[in-house]
């Protein structure tokens, strides 16, 4: 597969479509790189790091003549961004997007003539709590899940190109339907923010002086919390149904433990915590044999 | 202040026991050090350590003579075994213990006229999801904040002793009343267990395949469910009232946030996800300002 892109769109150059941009250009699979941002301070960052060569005035400077687009901007902004560029896009350029969430970018991007066939849904599981293309690596993906989310409407010449892009960026590939992808995310991911963003501000009503009487077991669990406001925001409100259905079904295990707590049911209590350390060892297992 | 101990008896020969039987070693605070362990491999790899220099067969062996008795059983049965003690404690012997709850204990040995006045509680901060005293290190305690929570009965120089020790095994001591500890431990330890566990339940119904999709974050914030599961079912059941006042805290929270993602109020979401970042990256401040 040819896989060199002589023209590559990086769409939003935060954290990860800076790093897309170093990366590409890292491996040697692209040539020039034009960004376009929301804000002068990381254009002008991502320009002096290298990790585009040129910033775009608009989003018609940014793609035309493009062959590859990368849409890198907050999930709530992607399929809008594509449908702008409708009318811009070369025949054989394909797009694909870092987007936490996926059901409603493709369910939009698939009322969108042409850019449904060429359009790859992708998610790097990669970035961190600390946000803004200062922080671009072109190792980021290294080793890094990327999930890739095509539909029955999408080329597969499309899809076999990005997962190739990805791959040679460092990523391990997995196809998945984008129903699954929000589902498990819902779960393994969008979840998780929500508790620890709720178990630290649990501790609002306590003085400064107390709250530094914790362990290291407090800041791994919370350290999440740190995460971009806004990012999380705009995931949870692309996301409503399947971040319900988590909550619910984990406040029904929570009054369970709440009952057994209240009966000081030792037994049931240890089972509890049994069947998560067994659930979260076997997830050590899993990561180590990799 | 003489601080020398000329026998240690040391009770459950754990992490915390084993440890603390390195650290007096190390920094040559004490004579010989008894062990009184559940197990006889526990007993076996503490003498192989160094982590004691005798095996106690029983309660009585393990304390006759003794000057300092360390008390690092289960939260649950550690005021059951100083009242077991009491009629073998030597005049001027000391007590405290390594429970990571505080309230239960300190009520159940004002109780024992006894022990009444010698104990004095104690809850390092330190320790990690791995159990066993194979774990044991000398260095455990350096740089730990250790909770000593004396009562109005305690002899004031029972304290000062139990205080000067933690600090020579490199404690950061901080003096707090057992009512105040539990409130605050219920906060930031006991409810980021109980909750990750809870979020580590919620993959139950995943596929191996599906949980292997998550990132980094996912595994910070439930690496302490990997935690020993019957120390939690033990904590959980001395802290009761306090941990369902936390989750009260907690789910009245959670409440406001579902309402806010029943109506997608991205604003009011985002605020939520403000506040918390502003909160836990002040606890980063904290931390490494000191």
């Amino acid at each position: 597969m040819d896989l060199f892109f002589d023209k590559t769109a990086i769409i939003g150059v935060g954290l990860l479509g800076g790093s897309a941009g170093l990366a590409l250009k890292a491996k040697g699979i692209c040539g020039k790189v034009v960004g376009l941002g929301r804000s002068r301070t990381s254009v002008d960052t991502a320009l002096a790091m290298g990790a585009i060569d040129e910033a775009a005035a608009n989003l018609v400077e940014a793609v035309e003549g493009a062959d590859l687009i990368i849409v890198c901007t907050p999930v709530g902004s992607i399929a809008g961004i594509i449908a702008d560029m409708e009318s811009m896009l070369d025949e054989d350029c394909i797009v694909t997007d870092v987007g936490s969430t996926k059901r409603n970018i493709v369910d939009a991007v698939e009322q969108v003539p042409r850019a449904r066939t060429r359009f790859v849904g992708g998610h790097p599981l990669a970035g961190s709590e600390r946000k803004g293309v200062q922080f671009a690596s072109a190792e980021l993906f290294e080793g890094a899940t990327i999930l890739v989310t095509p539909t029955p409407a999408t080329d597969i010449s499309a899809t076999a190109k990005v997962q190739a892009m990805w791959e040679r960026l460092g990523g391990r590939v997995l196809v998945i339907d984008p129903v699954a992808h929000d589902h498990i995310v819902a779960r393994t991911s969008h979840l998780p923010h929500v508790f620890a963003a709720l178990l630290v501000t649990c501790l609002r009503s306590m003085s400064q002086e107390n709250v530094r009487l914790m362990g290291k077991g407090f800041l791994d669990t919370t350290r999440i919390a740190s995460s971009d406001p806004e990012m999380w925001a705009d995931i949870c409100t692309n996301n409503v149904d399947e971040i319900q259905e988590a909550i619910f079904s984990l406040r029904k295990d929570l009054e369970e433990f709440e009952i057994c707590l209240n009966e000081g049911d030792y037994e049931r209590i240890l089972e509890f915590f049994e069947a998560a350390k067994r659930m979260r060892d076997s997830l050590n297992n899993e990561i180590n044999s990799e």
